[in-house]
């Protein structure tokens, strides 16, 4: 099975120039949403992890069924106010602006080794928050897994000396 | 184990008087998240559904590891403007306001069984809507999974005839 079957390039979208590559296939076919899933289960099992963490909303879609498969739990890291807990926060720029990424204090325990999901790594700026948050509360990042890099968006650079999972690279 | 003990209830949150029911200790805690998940798996086993849909974002948490331990897909419905491909819509009302809800056109097809998760089933707005977008496709909605029922939220009433799952009542 090709996983890169799976995404669907969508030419300027969201702006003109952009190639948007949209995982929803993926995810909407039982096999491949399983084998990717694997794939990741895998390479966290070398990894020997307490915890999954992923960004909000498709972190969350690939994190939730490696905890699950693993036995592990699996904390949210969410926008600003969508957390009901005392949490930590962490601020990042955008393209125009900034967002606040946060997680609850007590998701994660010092010491704990964490696996960190997400659909795809593009420039990494929410990917090196994540890492931020977690790090805040103790715990450690043992790796961060994707379905998909952007090579050319050099999001590895922002999260330089961590260990890298990505499934397909375009 | 009682799942209720993974439930944390926040007073006052949003809004006084409101007692907000937090599922994050459940998800948390890898025992806890695993015995819930395999509780929806089971009931929908017994439904033999295609698909599983998960209103944004804490449906994600719920319905992507059933979908993943079933070997079948997960379709998210997005709020407006989150999804990148051709898509149906359907507004509900809110408190304030409203909402528009969207899934991807070609997420589900005609006559497939399809499985709604959410973590809360409160007035029942949401998942209305979300029943509302997969029947528009012509799934068929063989039933609806739920983490937390808020009884005196009356949300059955608005999705009469429909079967609910719900593990935990408050």
């Amino acid at each position: 099975m090709n996983l890169k079957d799976y995404i669907a390039s969508i030419p300027d979208y969201p702006t003109k120039g952009v190639i948007f590559r949209d995982i929803s296939p993926l995810m909407e076919d039982g096999k491949a949403y399983r084998e990717a899933t694997n794939q990741i289960v895998d390479y966290a099992k070398e990894k020997k992890i307490d915890m999954i963490v992923g960004p909000e909303a498709r972190g969350f879609i690939i994190g939730c069924p490696v905890a699950y498969e693993l036995g592990i739990g699996f904390a949210p890291a969410r926008k600003k106010g969508k957390l009901p807990r005392e949490t930590v926060e962490v601020d990042y720029a955008l393209e125009y602006g900034h967002a606040t990424l946060t997680i609850h204090k007590d998701a994660i325990k010092p010491g704990q080794r964490v696996l960190i999901c997400d659909d795809l790594l593009a420039t990494g700026g929410t990917i090196a928050a994540t890492i931020e948050l977690v790090e805040k509360l103790g715990g450690i990042v043992v790796g961060c897994a994707f379905l998909v890099e952007l090579a050319d968006l050099k999001g590895r650079d922002k999260i330089k000396g961590y260990d890298i999972l990505a499934l397909m690279e375009f």
